[in-house]
C-alpha cells in the first residue's frame, strides 16, 4: 500500500478492501447495469474499465460481456475501448469519441441522450432500471475519488457529474482513489438527491452560493473494493480561436454591451454559461479582454480558457460540474490551487444544469449547434437527422431557461468537395433539439440576429439577412419566397414551409457533397 | 354609479376615475403596446375591447387602428373582432378562435408563441418592447377585476395569467370591474415579478402552498380609468368524452396503477397537470372514478370536469392560473363557493407553469399534440408544419419538467375523404415543439408506449406497435425498415430517417386528403 494512498484514505475500514483491478473482474457479469463517475472526459474511473477491456480482449469475450452503462456525461478514452469490444449494450446520456459514436451509429450500442439535469433524477426514479430483472438499483457504480474522508465519504476529482445519484441507487460501489492527482478536497459543493414529494427549493441565489457539503456520502457497507489509480486524466488540446470565431465573439460582445446600455442587463452581466469548442473559447477570450468586470460563471464545464479569464481579473467566480483541463491547464491549476479553490466550485450536474437555478439567476447561455433553421429551431445532436454526434448534453437545460439564449455557429462549414459545402442555416432542421420557443439570439461570423419578440416570418428574414453565408443567402431567400407563395394559397402563412423541398439542401449534400443547389 | 360597483371598489379615489368605455377611446392610438388580463378565454376585459371594435367598424378605421397585443393566453371572443378588423398588428403568446387564427394564417397578424411561464418574464425584461419608439413599458394594460381592495390593489376574476407582470410594466392601467360575477376575493395567491439578480426561490413545496397575497398591487397613479363591466365570461360547451378518449384514459390509469405498484409513484400519485379537450376530460373522469384518493392538481387551467373530480371525493386540492368554466359550471362553482374556495387557488402563470415548481413537485403532465413521430417528438402547434392552431401554451413548461411527461392522442383522425385520413403517428413531425428528450409516455386508444430509457430505434418499435392505428401500422413499419436499410449503408443508425420520404404522408394528405400511401 503506497503511503500516499494511506494518506488519502482516511476511513480505515476501507483499507481492508484494497484490491487490484484484476481482483475485481469477477464482480462483473454480462448484462449488468453500471454507473461511472466522470463528466466531459475527466474524473471517470480508469483502472477497472481498463482491466475489463483487457479481460475481454485477452479472452476473446467480445460480445459476451456487455453492460448498460451510465456516465454523467462523457468518460475518458477507456469507454472507447469498451465500445470497440462491444461491451456497451446501452449507453446514456452523453458520449464523446470516435469508437463510441461508431458503435452507436452502426447499431451495436443502443444510446439515448437526455437533458443532463434530468438524467440523474430519472435514474433515482428508477426509470432506467425498470426492466432490470434483479431489482431496480444499479449493480455497481465505479467512482474515482481523490480522497476519502473520515466518515467514508468520497471526495471526487475534477468532476461531480451524476455520482451523488448513482451512489445513492447502487447495490455495490468500487472506489478508484487517484493518487497521481492532488486531492481536490474543498473544491466541491454536494447536493444529494431528494425525490418528490419531499424536495425543497434549491437555495442558490448566486454563482458562489454553497450548501456546505464537500464530499459525497456513501454507505460504507456498499463499498466492495478500493482500487488505487495512478493515471491522470488526458484531455486533448483545445481548438484555438480563429478569425471566424473571433468575429462571432465580437458580434456577441457588442450585443451584450448594447443590452447593458439599454438597461436590460447590469454592468457585470448575469452569470455566463459557455459550451465547448473554439467559438466558446473565442467568446471567453473576448469577454476576458472586454471592459466587463466582476463577471461570474454558472456553467456545466470549465476549460483552459477560464484560467486565463480568471487571470484577466474580470472573472470573480465560476462554478460548474466539471473542470476539463489539458495537462498544462491542470498543472497551472494545481500550482495556483489557493487562488482558484476560492473562486471556483464544482457541483452535481443536477445543480449545475438545474432549470430552477438557471432561470432564477438569469443566466446568459451560449452554445454551438450543428445547424439552425430560418425560424430558429436548432439541431444539436443528429447530423442529417440520423447520425449521432455526442448527445444533447446540457444545451437544452440552459437554452430553455436562460434569460438570454444564444446559439453561435459558423454560417457555413467545409465539406469534402466545397469549402462552404455545408450551410449551418437551413430551411428546416432535420432534427430539433432546441425549439423556436427557446432561442433569443443566433450569431455567426456574418452577424447577429436578435429574434426576441419576432414572428416566424420576421425571424426568417433577420436570420437569412444577418447570419447566413453569402454563398447561401439568395438560395435561402428563394426557399422562403417559394414557401410563402405556396402557403399564401393554402392560408398557412404562420410558418411557411414547402414540405416537398424542405430537405433538398440536405439531400443534395448527401448526393453531391454540397448544400448548394442548381435550383429549388 | 351602481351600488354594487361602489361596494366592489373599496379604494375611494378610483371612484373619481369612473368612465364609460366610450370615454376611454381617446386613450388608444395606432401602434400602441397593450396588455390584457385573461387566460383561456376567461377573465379578459370586455367593455373596452368591444367599444374599440365598434369604433373601428362604425368609423371605417379598419387598418388604421392596430395594436401590439399581449394576453396571458387566450382572451374572450372580443379579440376575434379585433382580428377581423385588422386591429392586431402583433399578438402573443397564445390565442384561440377562428378569426384570430385566420388573421395569423393569412399573414395579417404577426404572432409568436412562447412558453407561458417565460412570456411574462420576457415582458418584464423588456424583450418584447425593445423596439417600441416611446419608452419600453406597455402603453396601457386593461385588466378585469371582480373587486378592488382598500389599497387600490386588484382582485382578479377567474384568471390571474400575466396580469401581475403586465401591471408592473405598464404606463397606464384601465380596470374593468365586473359586477355581474361574484367577487373572487380570497381565491388568488399572487407572486409579483422579481428580475434577476434579485430573485429568490419559489417556496412552494405542495399544491396548496400559498405565499399569502390575495390581490395584485398596482400604483394607483397609473390607473387612468375604472370601467364597470356587466358581461359574464362565455365559455363554449366542453367536448364530452367518447369511447376513444375513454380507452385512452383507461390505458393511462392502468399505467399509473402499475407505477404505484412498482413503487415509482406514491398511492396518491403526484400533482396532476391536465390539458384541455375531450381526452383530458376523459382522463379526469377516469381518475375521479378510480381507486386513487387524496389526489392534488397543479395545472394551468381548470375545467368543468374538475368540479366533478372534487365531488367524487378523490381530489383534495387543485391550483391553476385560470378556472375556465361553462355558464353552468360557474353557477355550480358560485353556489358551492365556501367548499371550492378552500380547495382551490389561482396563481400567476409564471408560478402555475414554473419549471422550478413543476420539477420540484414531480408533476404528472398530460397533454394532447397534433401528432407524435415514431421517435417521440411532438408537434403541438403547426399543422403540416405551417398552419398555426393556438400556440404552444404551457405544454412544454410541463412536459419538459414533469416527473412523468405524457402525450395522449387518438391514433388517427378523420379527414374530409377518409375516416382515418390523418395518422397522429408520423415518421417525422413537420414541426417540433416537444423533443424526444421530453416525452416519457405516448398513449392512444390503441395502447400505451413507455419510452423511458429507450433508444430511438427501440422507441420507434414500441410507438408503432402499441400506439399507431392499424390502418397505418404496416406503412409506418415499412418506413422504419426503409430508413434502417438506408442508414445501415451510411452508418447513421442512431435515429434512422429517409429524408427524401420523411414527409410523404403529409404531402399525400395535402394532395389526396389522406395519409395512406400506395407505396413508399
Amino acid at each position: 500500500m503506497s503511503s500516499i494512498l494511506k494518506q488519502r484514505v482516511r476511513y480505515a475500514p476501507y483499507l481492508n478492501k484494497l484490491r487490484t483491478g484484476q481482483e475485481c473482474i469477477d464482480l462483473f457479469k454480462n448484462g449488468q447495469y453500471l454507473g461511472w463517475s466522470g463528466f466531459t472526459g475527466v474524473g471517470a474511473p480508469k483502472v477497472i474499465p481498463t482491466v475489463l477491456a483487457d479481460h475481454v480482449e485477452n479472452n476473446n469475450l467480445k460480445g459476451q460481456l456487455g453492460f448498460h452503462l451510465f456516465v454523467g456525461a462523457s468518460a475518458g478514452p477507456e469507454e472507447g475501448r469498451w465500445a470497440d469490444n462491444n461491451m456497451l449494450l446501452t449507453r446514456s446520456p452523453h458520449q464523446v469519441g470516435k469508437p463510441i459514436a461508431a458503435a452507436i451509429n452502426d447499431g451495436r450500442t443502443q444510446f439515448f441522450d437526455k437533458h443532463l439535469s434530468m438524467f440523474p433524477q430519472d435514474l433515482t426514479y428508477g426509470f432506467y432500471t425498470k426492466d432490470k430483472p434483479n431489482g431496480h438499483n444499479l449493480d455497481i457504480t465505479i467512482v474515482e475519488a481523490t480522497a476519502i474522508k473520515e466518515d467514508g465519504s468520497i471526495v471526487p476529482g475534477p468532476a461531480v457529474g451524476a455520482s451523488p445519484e448513482m451512489l445513492s441507487v447502487s447495490d455495490k460501489v468500487i472506489i478508484e482513489v487517484n493518487t497521481n492527482t492532488p486531492s481536490f478536497e474543498g473544491l466541491h459543493d454536494i447536493d444529494m438527491p431528494v425525490n418528490p414529494p419531499f424536495r425543497q427549493p434549491y437555495p442558490h441565489t448566486s454563482a458562489d452560493y454553497k450548501v456546505g457539503l464537500n464530499s459525497i456520502p456513501v454507505d460504507p457497507s456498499k463499498v466492495v473494493a478500493i482500487v488505487e489509480s495512478t493515471t491522470r486524466d488526458k484531455v486533448p488540446p483545445n481548438t484555438a480561436s480563429d478569425e471566424q470565431s473571433k468575429a462571432i465573439a465580437n458580434h456577441l460582445i457588442e450585443f451584450l454591451e448594447h443590452e447593458v446600455k439599454q438597461g436590460r442587463l447590469p454592468e457585470n452581466l448575469h452569470p455566463l454559461q459557455s459550451g465547448i469548442g473554439n467559438i466558446a473559447n473565442a467568446v471567453v477570450e473576448g469577454l476576458a479582454s472586454s471592459k466587463f468586470k466582476n463577471l461570474t460563471v454558472w456553467t456545466e464545464v470549465l476549460q483552459d480558457s477560464f484560467l486565463d479569464f480568471f487571470e484577466s481579473g474580470s472573472l470573480d467566480y465560476a462554478t460548474a460540474t466539471s473542470i476539463r483541463l489539458t495537462e498544462a491547464g491542470f498543472e497551472k491549476f494545481y500550482e495556483n490551487w489557493d487562488t482558484y479553490s476560492k473562486k471556483l466550485c464544482l457541483r452535481s450536474q443536477a445543480v449545475s444544469n438545474s432549470p430552477e437555478i438557471i432561470r432564477r439567476l438569469g443566466v446568459i447561455a451560449m452554445n454551438t449547434p450543428v445547424e439552425v433553421d430560418i425560424y430558429g429551431h436548432a439541431n444539436s445532436t443528429n447530423v442529417m437527422g440520423s447520425r449521432m454526434l455526442n448527445g444533447l448534453g446540457g444545451s437544452a437545460d440552459f437554452l430553455r431557461n436562460a434569460k438570454l439564449s444564444i446559439m453561435h455557429t459558423p454560417s457555413a462549414r467545409p465539406s469534402k468537395v466545397d469549402p462552404t459545402g455545408v450551410s449551418c442555416i437551413v430551411p428546416m432542421a432535420p432534427h430539433v433539439d432546441q425549439t423556436e420557443h427557446d432561442l433569443d439570439v443566433v450569431v455567426t461570423e456574418q452577424g447577429l440576429a436578435d429574434l426576441r419578440g419576432l414572428s416566424p416570418k420576421e425571424r426568417a428574414k433577420v436570420i437569412i439577412d444577418k447570419c447566413s453565408h453569402p454563398d447561401y443567402r439568395d438560395q435561402l431567400q428563394d426557399y422562403l419566397d417559394k414557401a410563402i407563395y405556396e402557403c399564401t394559397k393554402r392560408k398557412t402563412l404562420h410558418e411557411p414551409h414547402s414540405l416537398r423541398d424542405v430537405f433538398k439542401m440536405h439531400l443534395n449534400f448527401q448526393e453531391n457533397g454540397t448544400m448548394k443547389l442548381d435550383s429549388w
